[in-house]
Order: structure tokens, then C-alpha cells, then sequence
């Protein structure tokens, strides 16, 4: 740890509660930020490989300067008319498929979910839901339930059902199998059944297409699809989590959702829409919202104020101006072959997994048993990386994935400089195992 | 409706969820702030005597300074490490008593409250929650159902007890009976029977002591000592909500609870913390923080981010500076004493209550019966402030109480011209009666 950090630790620990948990065991204390580089406080920099939230760059002036503009202005709540609320909601609505255009503003990713889970279950009649094993959408007690490894596995409510992920990699269905995405949507069948035999009717899946938690997935091509076929026959609604996959981030598209052709009847939002600033959404269709409106009373006084509002059309703005879709497509390709390039050389990278600007590297002890390496051992590379000026992290079930997430700014110079130190790191590597055990739900 | 506004008023029906209400049949469209000014679309000046959560008056410079400052060098999440929430967390614990300085950083009062009940539930191993009737905690699943005015009486869930708040001018128990706080407190206990009765233990109760939702109430000098005594005989932990109560609102103290020499187990936040900005916390004692760690991960990306400490701090920072406790307890005076004369002229006002900068006229159609005038009647009265240039609001359970609680830099001229102009406008005021009916949770 830098001698700087030092006091600031003990003083944290103190105040802190010990939820909190800090990346890397010499932490990171990071004072500035420009684009997808960020600097602690003893000057050094590094490349942030990590980091989705501030989606448009760190401290992007644009996104800065709306901010302090509306800010200076007035920044007040949605029981006032103010321009820009509408804007956004009309903004995202034309971006969205089908009638997905009537929207909800929330201010973190946890409220988008909760409220799409009492959205669907308010309209549907049933209290079922279903997550991939592994899955994290949020942190409230409706949406922690949701969040499988935040609590022990015996506390998991019984109107709760978790299903395995189509890792198609190290999942009970493999490629180069035929009918992948069938046999993995045969597992949501599965879990109807079983929420029907424990007299819970399904009221919505929560999906993230990046199954971030999971350790960064591609699903077969016709697995939402299907899916979404059998909560639909059931009675079920489809809630896109694009709190992760989201925003460029898997490339190709703006949605995650549109990468499987997918309509969902729910959108969810958060993370990247305000770079930072904490502002989030719920999108639905106007009948799914009119249903509601006869049940429930729904507002949130931060939610949709005329300053988040302002930085979530600035970062669209940037978004278009800069061409980052067309950016994370590019990178696409460059990290792609990058990535696949090092695992030709590197027996340690069992799969590349991923798109756009979202990469998982599935790191095992052994390439024909594929067994994860310890997370210990994942922990050191990431620790390396970090030696290294690059910030990245750890992510799967069995945290042995090498997570690389990086702003949408992030250009082939900053790809190149990753995988160089990526390679020189891996060069020689060593496992060394270790029994450090992970904490509940730590991410790394 | 101001010409101007029309079309944003169709936009917004189309691209909002029905669930979204404004204030007035005619909405403000406002667009500027100032201290405790606002201005529309059309260059209308109003005074707000509404709005708590621009704490230290709209657009405070000193606030937005902060926040642009910050968000220029970087905005980051609590996995690295950073000064400025390790400050705010020290600064809020040496503001509370007793050991309450452990600090756990959110974006909105519903995820202080949420979290604040999942500890209590996890730390007392017991399922029950204990609220007033018509009660506002939030809007998450959880804190919904806490929310008793936002969905029908036959959904409250079975762990959920419901009691009486301490209304002595319209409650069970009326001023001057002798023994009101033992009175109201010992509904507490039956509160707790009836859990029993249904199996449940009590993790918690909430208590907001300005009662906004209540009315504005104020409860006996020894209702809030006698009620934690009871929640503590079983078990049960006390959660001080000052989302409303907070922040000098009520005078005297900075916290609600202090004003009832309470010390609470648990200490939410949230509304003015930011004055707009989202940003919200729970305080706890360490004991309590540690044991909730041993059983449950919790992270908030956006909470404690370096962006909305700052704000928070640049906040208390104008508090201190601008001696704005001292401006509540002087308005205390000026404001009670104003409107009781107020009371003397005008039988309307059944009863004036509250403190501080906070304060409920309790209007009535017959002082001897106390009949609550109509809603209809009180949506009038608040839309005739506005067309004299005043913010004001409607609250209670019978949504009959004119609220007043305005941004903490009110000074005594503009006691005066709402005094003022409250009293041009109930003079010759005919109640009309109507039969508006009020929407679910509709405080409007």
C-alpha cells in the first residue's frame, strides 16, 4: 500500500461499517481521473480495464458540464414539470424495440430491478422469479434475494428459482454438443416445474445478457428465445437486466437484449447511464404500466430530477457524437483475437468468453479437467495487473475469471497495452493454490 | 396551465408511467432556484414552502461548487479507496450519540430503509416491523409494504403491525388528557401482542418523530423513551427514519430523535443529506455492523461515491457556516407564533403542529367535531397559495393538513409573506366540500 493510504485505511475502518470490502489486498486510492486512465494519489496511473461505470470516460467534460449546469439551475422532483425528464423518457423509448417506451426513473440498478420485479408481479398474479445461479441484480431485500451468492444457500425464499447459466464452456452442456440452447432452456422449464410444485405461479426471469456474475458469458444463439417462449406460456414476464450488458457494452448493440432478438416486456437500467451519477430506469410497455397504476402508488423523489435527468442525455449525447457503438465493435475485434491470441500460448486461459467490451478469461489449473485455478491464485493476477498499471478483476462462480470491462472509450492503444502486460504476466506464471477463502458475494 | 407548458404536459402523459403525479390540476413548470425561490417557465417568482430536500436553499453555490469540483477530478465506488467518504462517515458519527458512528452509504431513503430493516432482521433473527398508520418509509418491495398508504389494507403482509401515531388533536388520545405518551405508547405494546399472536417476533420499529405523513405531528415528551423500551423488551431494535426529521428541520436539535432524547439503534438518512443530490446512509453501532457482516454481503455501487460525499459534506459545511439550526429554532418562533395568530382568526385551522421548519395547520370543516375538511378542499387551498406565488403541500391521514416545510435558509420576511398571504386567502374562504377522490398514496 502506498504510505499516503496508510492513515486513510485505519481511519476507513473505522468508520466504515465491515460490509465494505476494497479491491486488492494494497488497495487503490484513486484521486483523479480522464478518460480510461485513472491516478491514485502518489501520481501513478493506470489503465482502467475495469470500470463500466463511468461508461463514457472518467470526468468526461461533457457529462461534467451538464451536470454543473442543471445543478446550477435547479434540481428538483417529477411532481414539477421539467423538460428534461420527458426528453430522457422519450430518448430512451425511441431506442427501445417494440412499445417499450414508458419509463419509470430510479436512481441505482438495485431500485430499477425491485420495482420490475413488483411491476411483474402486480400484473401477473404470481410472486415466482427466476435467476441463474450465481446472479446478482441488486442489494434491497427483494433484489438480494435475487442475488444468489449475497446469502447463505438455505435461506433462498421459496417463490425463488435458480437455474444454471448457458456456460456453454464449463456448464452441464458443452460445446461443440448440438442443441445447446435448447438443453439450457430446457433448465427454465425445469424450474417452472419446480416453482409450480411448490404452488408459486412465475411472475418474471431476471436476465443479464453479459451474465457478468456468472463470469461473462455468450449465450447459444437461440437460448432467449426459447426461454422467453416458456416464462411466456406460463404467464411469466421477461425483465432485461442491462444494468451490465447495457449502453455499447457487448458491442454490435445499444441493448444486450437485442444481441438474441430479444423483446423483453421489462427493461432495466443503471450502472452506465449517468457515468457515475446515480441515476437509473424502468422501461415498460404502456399496458404493463397502466396495469400497474390501478394497483400500486410508485414514486421516488430523486428519481428522474432535472440534473440526473441532464446527465443521462449527456451521456447518450456522447455516446452518438463519439461513436462508441462503432468503437465497441471495433474492440470487439481487437480484444477478441487479442484474448485468443494469448490463450494460444498461455495454457492457463482455459476460454475466452465475451464481446465488445466485455471479456472473461476462464483461468484452469488444467486445461483438459478445466479446473478453475484457486481464487487465490486469481487474486494474484489481478494484484499483478494492478503492479502492472492496469485495473481489472475477478468475477464466476468459481472467481477464477479474469473480468475486463473497460470505459467505452477504450481504443486499440490501451488493447495493445493490456495484453502486452497481460503476456508478460502470464509468461512464467506459477500457481500457487491457496486456501483464502472468498468472502459472501465478494466480487474479488 | 401556463401556455409554455401544454405540450410538455402531452409528452410527458405519453413517455411517464401513469404512475407519475404532479402537484396542482395546473402544473409548475419550474426551471430555476434560488435559495428558497423558484421560478417557472414564464419568469413566476414563488416562494418555496415546500421543499425539504434542497436542505440549504435551491442551487446553494457552495453545494454545486462541490459536486462540479468533484466530478471533474473523478467519480468512483467504495472498492477503492477514497478520503471523501471516509470524512462524511467520521463527520456523521460525531454528529450522533452514543456509539451510532458506523456509517453504510446509499443513494435514496427507501435503500437506507431497506437496508436498515435487513439488519435489524438479520441481527434480532426476527421477522417483524412495526410502523404508524399511514406511515411513508419508501418505495422498495420491503419498504413499500412499510408504506401503509400506498396499497390496500388487505395486502399488509402478517409481520407488519400498524399502530396509532401519537396525534393528540385527532388520535385516540387527546391533548389535554393526562398520560398521552403512556397512552400511545401502550398501543405500541399491543402492536407487539398482536405480532405474537401471529408468530412474529419484532425486529424493528420505524420512527419518523416529525410524523410527517402523519400530519406533522408532535408527540409527548416521553412517548418515544416509553415506545424503544417496549421495541427493546422484546428484542426489537429502534430505527430513527430522519429522512423528514433531520437536518434541522425540526429546531432545537439536527436530529428528530434528540428532540425526544431518544437514542436510536439505527439511524437512516437520506432526502436532505444532498439538498437534491442522491445520497443517503445508515448509521449504526459497530456491535450491530458486525454481526449484520457475518451474515450478509452488502455493496452499493454508487453509494459513498467520492461525487455525493462531497455533496454531503459541502452541505453540513453550510449548515455550520450559515448557522442554520440556529435560523430553524428562531423560525420555531416566528412560524408558530405567526400561525396560532393565524388560528385565532381563521376556525378552519382546527390545529397547528409541528416545529421547526415544519409544520401541518390541521384544517377543519367544524372546529367542535373536528371534521377534516375535504380533500377537494385542500387541494384548493394549497392551489390558491400557488396562484399567490407559495409552495405548499397537502398531508395526513385524511389529507386535510396544510404543510409547510420549507428549504432551511427561510428567514422571517418570508414567514411573513406566507403568513400573509395564508391569511388573505382563508379570509371569505367557503369550503366547497367535492368528492375528488384521493389516489393511493397520493400526498400531492
Amino acid at each position: 500500500m502506498t504510505s499516503t493510504s496508510d492513515p486513510l485505511l485505519r481511519r476507513r475502518a473505522e468508520a466504515l461499517a465491515p460490509s465494505y470490502q476494497l479491491f486488492y489486498d494494497e488497495p487503490v486510492h484513486l484521486v483523479r481521473g480522464e478518460g480510461v486512465w485513472v491516478y491514485d494519489a502518489d501520481g501513478r496511473r493506470y489503465l482502467d480495464c475495469y470500470n463500466n461505470v463511468p461508461s463514457v470516460g472518467h470526468a468526461h467534460p461533457r457529462v461534467v458540464e451538464a451536470l454543473c449546469h442543471q445543478a446550477g439551475l435547479i434540481n428538483t422532483h417529477t411532481r414539477y414539470l421539467h423538460e428534461h425528464v420527458v426528453a430522457l423518457a422519450e430518448r430512451l423509448g425511441a431506442m427501445l424495440p417494440g412499445d417499450l417506451g414508458t419509463c419509470y426513473f430510479v436512481c441505482t440498478g438495485t431500485e430499477a430491478n425491485d420495482l420490475a420485479v413488483q411491476i411483474a408481479r402486480v400484473v401477473t398474479g404470481n410472486e415466482g422469479v427466476m435467476v441463474t445461479e450465481r446472479s446478482y441484480h441488486g442489494n434491497s431485500e427483494l433484489v438480494g434475494k435475487l442475488s444468489t451468492d449475497s446469502y447463505p444457500e438455505h435461506e433462498r425464499p421459496d417463490w425463488l428459482a435458480v437455474i444454471e447459466p448457458p456456460n456453454t464452456y464449463r456448464g452441464p452442456f458443452r460445446a461443440p454438443e448440438p442443441d445447446l440452447g435448447a438443453h439450457y432452456a430446457a433448465l427454465v422449464d425445469d424450474g417452472l416445474d419446480t416453482l409450480a410444485a411448490r404452488g408459486h405461479g412465475i411472475s418474471s426471469i431476471l436476465i443479464d445478457t453479459s451474465w457478468d456474475s456468472n463470469g461473462v458469458l455468450v449465450a447459444p444463439d437461440d437460448y432467449m428465445s426459447l426461454t422467453a417462449e416458456m416464462i411466456r406460456t406460463r404467464g411469466g414476464l421477461v425483465i432485461a437486466d442491462e444494468v451490465q450488458a447495457g449502453y455499447c457494452r457487448l458491442g454490435r448493440n445499444f441493448w444486450g437484449h437485442t444481441n438474441y432478438d430479444l423483446l423483453p416486456d421489462i427493461v432495466t437500467l443503471g450502472k452506465p447511464m449517468g457515468a457515475g451519477h446515480p441515476v437509473a430506469a424502468v422501461v415498460t410497455t404502456p399496458a404493463i404500466a397502466a396495469e400497474f397504476a390501478t394497483r400500486r402508488n410508485y414514486f421516488n423523489t430523486f428519481g428522474g430530477n432535472p440534473v440526473s435527468a441532464a446527465v443521462a442525455l449527456a451521456v447518450l449525447d456522447v455516446i452518438e457524437e463519439e461513436a462508441l457503438l462503432a468503437n465497441a465493435q471495433a474492440m470487439h475485434g481487437v480484444l477478441g483475437d487479442g484474448l485468443r491470441e494469448l490463450a494460444t500460448r498461455h495454457p492457463i486461459i482455459g476460454n475466452v468468453q465475451g464481446s465488445g467490451l466485455f471479456w472473461g478469461l476462464d483461468l484452469v489449473a488444467d486445461r483438459e479437467t478445466r479446473e478453475p485455478i484457486a481464487y487465490a491464485d486469481a487474486k494474484r493476477i489481478a494484484t499483478g495487473l494492478r503492479h502492472r498499471g492496469i485495473l481489472a478483476g475477478v468475477t464466476g462462480r468459481y472467481t477464477n475469471v479474469l473480468k475486463l470491462r473497460p470505459p467505452l472509450q477504450f481504443a486499440a492503444e490501451h488493447a495493445e497495452l493490456l495484453l502486452t502486460e497481460l503476456d508478460a504476466l502470464l509468461t512464467g506464471y506459477v500457481l500457487q493454490g491457496g486456501a483464502d477463502a472468498r468472502a459472501l458475494g465478494a466480487e474479488w
